[in-house]
């Protein structure tokens, strides 16, 4: 708006980590306004460079970021203390698809439900929305996207390691995953086309639960 | 509230494609507020004359719309480049109707779920509601309002006709359409009747959906 | 919160008339945040004097009222024109009960949905919930309020002698009555009371909706 | 935001009435923006010490509290007039564990309808969410969480008493209860963890009811 706010502009336009940390903080504000990330849940982060990720430590409103609650990763180092327990869910997405600039991870009550009433088949598919173009690539409303869930896990390391083993075998899915009972990983190649991904999610979620509860 | 704002409405009276860009943009911030038009989704148009409208071009965030993503379009020659690919669908209901000032394109999901929902009759009716006096010239709640709906395809020019041959066959609809699984096209003389259509449209769908839901 | 804000609430205090003013811009304002009051519906007064009440034009957003959206209308002289249609709704209600300081009428959907699902009883029967007790006079969860239903009609003259009559031969009802398919009317002593009794009744329709839908 | 404000602060942390007083206040003021106090209703506490805490007045918008609308009360003397009538229920809470920093009751609509539904059970249990995990103290989906539910009474004294006579007799019970058909009382070692529990809680109740309106 003034001097100072387009020069903090070119800093960060300079500087990767800076970059990254304001994709995060910005996409923590706009999932706390829409209720996704209740009682200080969910975690973001953001890819800096092809080795290091920013992602948010553990604990904090994710509404009210500052550059404080958030840690400055290397993918290919063993992590730090502190950070959220899922972390390792962020950096085996981003050491498996160099493509990705953003995951954010919230657990909005649409994701949370769909998700468990979706366990037992393992996925939830989406078809026949016209929300569905949102997503990067995807052309037509006809377009089926299955969704992958998997059971809820405490160890983030073995769930890590059974999403990507999966993931590298299925091609045409959507952006994203479902942990049963607890929320949504989405991903893209920004974070602004991740928020994007985010939304649409949200929506089509919301629309998939209505579906069930009143099938034609 | 200031002395170039007012300088601004000053030539926006006095320009009748700045006016028609203010109600577009007013339309996409109203909406976005609304969760109308989630991930970019959604397109706005307004009429300047006779010839010519105002629309919103592909992938814009509608509720921070700005001139520069608004094209003038001529409605008797080629569409240029650029523009939403539903565009087609504004262009032929202007050229349909002298009288439509503007037209708002929505993906609220009572939209995209009702759409859906009552498909397979082609048309939603709605009766006995009191709000269905907010469309022009309804006078009331005992008016029988059928609501077209269409099969949803991503051939805007074949949907135009389509959409277009049925709405001349018909007197006595409300001012909007469905695309199934999609959202809501509503209309109105001016911007500000549109948006007057576009809410009373989204809460009575809201309600035709819930009594379906449960019905007595 | 500046030296002319101060002066107008000097005037307002000392003016009946200005105070009804405020009291109806404010209400209005407050059921426009909540969704009460979509596409211009709803209608809002406030009483000057024993013989005198502030009441909406026809057709104002209600949500952005002014004093040139307000008439001041003399409660035994026949109406002017201009108003909105259902102001004999509200004249009825002050001449028959003189401790009413104001009467909203909003369409929230909760509203227009739990009053046609109920029309075929004429009566809506809240009990057992602890939100009641909001309502002036009602000390208990365990009182059985029955607010009166009735059939739509869009003349509200013939309307208004039908609601008055059932009024005066009931004692015990909640401060409010519903029209099927269309919304609520609700009164109190004073405009802050008033917007309580409407507070109340939107969140009392929203529970007593639920349990219809999902009866134990 | 500037030197007032920063002097303020610095009062507050001195001065532990005031500090329990801004907790009390910030807390009314989150709950009000989510709906969960409607129409004046809920009431909240804050321990000032050992022996004393701050609670709200009777009647209050909590969204808006000064420090006029809250008494100091002493744990172990009488209370005095114009308090909530659930006062009581905030001072055997403190009184029977010390750990308890604060303590803030809604009436949020999910608490409300949950509670009624599972009235007759005597008990709400939550099992299968990760946002279980927002209480302290929980470290996995798996834990199963066991809300008490009551009968709602408007002896709030005799009610205090059943309330912990059965607390007392229970382990590893989520960090609050139900009132049917009223609402919920949650606490927290601090203003903040408890506003934590409240926002998980108000989620949970939501995916419980969601869960009972469409089982699998």
């Amino acid at each position: 708006m003034n001097a100072p706010a387009l020069n903090e502009q070119r800093v960060t336009d300079a500087d990767p980590v800076a970059s990254a940390q304001q994709q995060v903080m910005a996409a923590g504000q706009f999932a706390a306004a829409r209720g996704w990330v209740p009682a200080t849940s969910g975690n973001f982060s953001a890819r800096v460079d092809a080795d290091r990720i920013v992602v948010t430590r553990s604990g904090a409103d994710k509404g009210a970021l500052t550059p404080a609650d958030l840690a400055v990763v290397n993918l290919r180092e063993p992590l730090p203390p502190g950070l959220s327990a899922e972390a390792p869910l962020h950096v085996a997405r981003y050491l498996a698809d160099a493509s990705i600039g953003a995951i954010f991870h919230v657990h909005s009550p649409a994701a949370a439900l769909a998700s468990r009433r979706n366990a037992r088949h393992g996925v939830l598919t989406l078809e026949g929305w016209e929300l569905q173009k949102a997503f990067a690539g995807v052309t037509s409303h006809l377009a089926v996207l299955n969704v992958p869930v998997f059971a809820n896990s405490q160890d983030t390391v073995a769930l890590a390691a059974e999403v990507e083993a999966r993931l590298q075998n299925q091609a045409d899915l959507a952006p994203g995953y479902l942990l049963a009972g607890h929320g949504l990983y989405a991903w893209g190649r920004t974070g602004r086309e991740t928020l994007r991904h985010l939304e649409a999610f949200d929506v089509l979620l919301q629309l998939q639960l209505e579906w069930e509860r009143n099938p034609l």
